[in-house]
């Protein structure tokens, strides 16, 4: 916990926050009870996030930010064909949303509320993503895995076309029993029409 | 308008029971409502639809069937190419879906609303239409403009991979300046998929 000794990090606040959010739930969480854990007076805590939303805006970029993170690891892989990249990349994006929905329902929502509204952060998180893509079909292009015209067009459309397995808006759907047999058959679908 | 002497058929009860959707809104529209409109007692009207959530369903449905009808008269095309066929196939369910939206958002959020509970109602319909660009893909197959194993599977595939076009939990994102060119990148990566 902080004091007044410690300087405030960032870090250690969107810790505090998401400790919260997951004790009291994202409706009932406020500033308040985040500066009451790290027990810095709220005009503190305001001068860092001036509204609950900042600060559940904070916490959700964060998460996307954790998540990227993790992808561009793969992307950056050098190592084998492309096409295991571009399917482990899309494997590793599906189960980590998937996974979340199931076992944090409650933080999903509110990550996926946050986004709806927070149009910028979202753009560039897909935008994000999108480069990655690119990064793998055009790893493929070279080895001539992939033939494609443009990679960046492909990346975006690879991105769009597995929107029903990692798009927020269908989480519901992740549970049908034909979830991974529908992502079997998209992602030959995909492949097919990169090699 | 329905009285005693002429019988009370479905269709006249669901065409008066949009028109008082359409007038009072989804949230606000009763039984009874559509049984002044019909000039019948409401005890009639409940012998039929035994409550709100059954004349939506019912409403619902005539739609999707409605839009299933027309896209059946393309899927049994002989004419020209299969890939053309394809495509109009999938632009007139995109271009019908997005037009709705713009048009009449109130009673395709209703729509949407009833779909996310009847299940088996959606499950039918989508199983429709995948059935309908199998019987697409089957004629490319003959006609060796398309290459695929099994075209049930692609179909489904080529169904789930343009969701971001047409399920109703993007409507949001069709009003995306970038939305034609998206729906074209994609349409690109699934005709060389299955071509």
């Amino acid at each position: 916990m902080a004091n007044d000794q410690q300087p405030l990090t960032k870090e250690a606040i969107l810790d505090a926050a998401e400790q919260v959010l997951r004790r009291y739930g994202p409706e009932k969480t406020s500033v308040v009870d985040v500066a009451k854990v790290l027990q810095v007076s709220h005009g503190t805590l305001y001068r860092h996030f001036p509204s609950k939303s900042a600060l559940r805006e904070a916490v959700t970029e964060r998460w996307l930010l954790g998540l990227a993170s993790s992808l561009q690891e793969i992307a950056n892989q050098t190592e084998g064909q492309a096409r295991d990249r571009l399917r482990l990349w899309l494997d590793t994006l599906v189960v980590f949303k998937r996974n979340y929905v199931l076992e944090d329902p409650e933080m999903f929502s509110m990550y996926r509320s946050v986004t709806q509204e927070a149009v910028k952060l979202i753009q560039d998180h897909v935008h994000q993503l999108i480069q990655q893509i690119t990064q793998i079909v055009d790893a493929g292009v070279k080895t001539q895995e992939f033939h494609v015209d443009a990679s960046e067009d492909a990346a975006r459309a690879i991105f769009l076309a597995t929107s029903r397995f990692h798009h927020p808006a269908h989480a519901p759907e992740w549970l049908d029993s034909t979830n991974a047999a529908d992502f079997e058959r998209v992602w030959q679908l995909v492949l097919k029409g990169i090699s």
